[in-house]
């Protein structure tokens, strides 16, 4: 974001435009996807002319990074919590993986886009967002190996496999949790935690 | 597909050739994203002229639509044994788990363009594909709903969530699996299936 480098000259109004020119991106890549979003479209939603928008931006994938990149720093905000607890790693898990679930339930729409449309960003961005991602991973994955060191979790499991599971089973959320929905988010996380920590801890019954 | 109208006309050659058509559009797909990519990047891979395509197709909707309605018609094909399993619902649980995941991991690229770009498709042609879908789903959730009744799934847990819960464990595949990684497919299957069973039958730790 343009706004981003010269936050002294966009304060005070220029970023309650921001955030609405971020917000009516998000609305409409989510609907239409990026590549299928045009400035036009963006600008129509936000109620000013196309060529303003470049107070805020210098192009369309500064708004995917920057959506992008919120979305990873909210999650790493939202899902702080297991680093407080006291106990052993599968007390932390607990809270890792709920925590993991309310946050990708609160901001679905921007989750949405960036498992959707991240393959859109330039080689650069995309790297640095992968990167961030794999240090997120390996906090899931370290909690797991802390596990099976101290007894809780099952031994046979390859590490990096049981992290990829649990996080496909609750970032799944994407593509089906609506707010609408007759489960609180609450109960969703509980729930996805219960199996997330049972397919962790217990031996596969033997069929 | 045109062609798919027109069998009697395309036959011989057509089909080979509308098989490179679909075949190209997919990897495409797969790397720019459907709406990022245009007829003529297809017609370029091929090696034909753009005008040639119109034999195979009317729009870029229709190769979309080809590839997703394959994507599903494999996933029943190739996930189908779990019907003539003797023995109860847990049994035919971890077939389907397994079987389903396999032919993720064999069919990753279109089942990539299935997950990201049906969004894309006209409204008649998205609700087709959904209403496939939810006949497939159904088919777990059935199960699950049979195990409990026999009491070998926890009664506690939503079949409905729960369905959720397995699909996301193992659709996440999309996500992360390489053909090239170091995990056989059926080492990968029957690791996910074990943690899947695992999150269905056991209680989950009090913690």
């Amino acid at each position: 974001m343009r706004a981003a480098r010269n936050t002294a000259t966009s304060a005070a109004t220029g970023s309650g435009r921001q955030q609405q020119v971020l917000k009516a991106a998000a609305d409409i890549f989510r609907r239409k996807g990026y590549d299928a979003t045009s400035l036009q479209d963006i600008a129509d939603a936000v109620g000013i002319q196309k060529g303003s928008l470049y107070h805020y931006i210098d192009t369309k994938e500064d708004l995917l990074f920057a959506i992008i990149k919120d979305t990873h720093d909210r999650t790493l905000k939202g899902n702080s919590r297991w680093r407080t607890i006291e106990g052993d790693a599968l007390a932390r898990l607990r809270v890792f993986i709920e925590d993991h679930a309310r946050v990708s339930m609160k901001h679905g729409r921007s989750t949405s886009i960036y498992f959707r449309d991240a393959r859109a960003l330039s080689r650069a961005r995309r790297d640095e967002i992968m990167t961030a991602r794999d240090e997120y991973e390996s906090a899931l994955r370290s909690l797991i190996e802390q596990a099976q060191a101290e007894g809780t979790v099952n031994p046979k499991l390859n590490p990096r496999l049981a992290t990829f599971a649990i996080f496909g089973m609750i970032n799944w959320l994407y593509q089906w949790y609506r707010p609408s929905g007759a489960l609180s988010p609450d109960t969703i996380a509980r729930s996805l935690a219960d199996q997330a920590l049972a397919s962790l801890t217990a031996e596969p019954p033997p069929v």
